[in-house]
């Protein structure tokens, strides 16, 4: 165990933790040195679990104690910092905080992603990473088996996506798109049917496409928070969905909403946990 | 209309609008003097729509034009104020603002807001504005009649969790309960069944133990965010149910990921909008 206590905020060796809520240099920062962020032990002990390198640990004395057993075997760095140090350095108080620094991995291609999976989800252009976090949690737990980006997509491994996901980030398989004009296509020619979802009228009840669907493979478009599903995102779909509403002056659902009920509805049927129900 | 410039934040006819991220303060502000904050020009509108009075709007110059045609008619006064000012004022960048106060209208009771009401959410201790927004925002887009809310939790009506819900807050009939540990039975004599929602096992499938109900009254019970529902509450409730999920490292879904579903699941063969499912 190395565990290093650092008393000044200005201290290079913290330059991993400066001003978390800074979204613009972090975003920069991070990309640039090939790294993420993990908050809250839970977090951070789920990402050592699915295989992250850490850089370092970043505690306040308080919580020093909650890691040991984990940063015993670690060679990275766990730094201790008071708790005025940390409020300087990362912008915030962060009076029950673990932090830990990792190393990205590459993203795996295509081919790594979906063979095999059946029923993915496509983010087009979900630019806030609470969402993109709320979504990684739904789609995993619910048992979705992949997540395709398109590249304008919120990063999940930003540290408010992460914190939202619950960690689903590290074990839900995932990858982006280089292409965002021509990418779908690569997803149906893997036989995936591309279901694009919509509040829109002229669409068919999602329940009724996927009952009518032929084949395993299903593929659910999801849209931006504002406009919606891109026009060229919409017409390379093959079939345009939507979750029933009443209209009591709610236009549409949130995104997340909307993904949770679609990744419900496609795994629906497909006997999850029916493997458990003989036990209750 | 009564449009008036004000230039200086300390201005006591401004004070509706003092400091809106203080929690705390915004707590007690709004509770003593009986009103709530709608932002935005969407909500603001369907604030009017529903019926609320408004006791001031807040707006920047830019935008003023953007409600000229609904202040036009109103006897409450239009603050126009600098962009510094209103900054000064309620402590962030109002850059698109239009803010307005309104008063809140007594709460109803429970048998103006359930009689006639078949489809129930009852939310324990959600704390979080945010999740009750979103909760609201899908319930009343999906179809639900009522919500009922425990004792302690978190107001609709405040300001965040008004605009999350996108205004739903105001067409979504909810009451709330005076007895957290017996208020239950109140639901229960009025021939509903009581489903507690809980990822633990032990419980039925969500849609078997719907698909199984005598009676057509069903209010689905949901805990709060870290601990979920009490256990009062689960031993009050009629049956547990659960929404079936996968083990990937995640232990439940979110509360409003899981209210969403459990809404759609509800409201679902109850033919929402099969009427229009003709037109497509
Ligand atoms: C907030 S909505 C965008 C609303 C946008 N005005 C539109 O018409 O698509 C964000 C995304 O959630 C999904 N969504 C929301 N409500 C839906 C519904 N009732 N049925 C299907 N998808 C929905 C869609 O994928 C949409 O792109
Ligand atoms: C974040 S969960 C709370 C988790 C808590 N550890 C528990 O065991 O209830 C918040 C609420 O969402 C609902 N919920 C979350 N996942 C669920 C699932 N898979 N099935 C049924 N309800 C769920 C429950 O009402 C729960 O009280």
């Amino acid at each position: 165990m190395n565990v290093i206590e650092v008393p000044d905020a200005a201290d290079e060796r913290l330059a991993d933790y400066v001003r978390l809520r800074d979204v613009n240099l972090r975003k920069s920062l991070e990309s640039e040195h090939g790294l993420f962020m993990a908050e809250g032990e839970k977090v951070v002990r789920r990402a050592l679990r699915a295989g992250y390198r850490p850089r370092s640990f970043l505690l306040t004395p308080r919580r020093r104690a909650a890691l040991a057993d984990l940063v015993e075997q670690m060679t990275a760095p766990v730094y201790v910092v008071a708790e005025e140090v940390a409020e300087a350095l990362v912008g915030f108080d962060l009076h029950r905080g673990a932090l830990a620094s990792f190393e990205r991995k590459p993203l795996p291609g295509m081919d790594q992603v979906l063979d095999g999976a059946r029923r993915v989800v496509v983010l087009e252009d979900i630019v806030d990473h609470t969402n993109v976090g709320a979504i990684f949690r739904s789609a995993a737990g619910l048992g979705i088996d992949a997540i395709v980006l398109a590249p304008r997509c919120a990063d999940p491994l930003y540290r408010r996506s992460v914190k939202v996901s619950m960690g689903a980030v590290f074990t839900l398989p995932y990858t982006r798109l280089h292409d965002w004009y021509g990418g779908l296509a690569d997803l149906r020619e893997r036989g995936f049917q591309l279901l694009a979802m919509t509040p829109a009228p002229g669409s068919v009840l999602l329940a009724d496409a996927l009952a009518a669907a032929d084949g395993d493979r299903h593929a659910l478009l999801l849209g931006t928070e504002g406009d919606g599903l891109s026009s060229r995102w919409m017409e390379q779909a093959d079939v345009r969905v939507r979750i029933p509403m009443v209209q009591r002056d709610v236009d549409s659902l949130n995104v997340t909403a909307a993904a949770a009920i679609a990744c419900y509805e496609m795994v629906r049927g497909h006997s999850v946990d029916r493997a458990d129900a003989g036990t209750v």
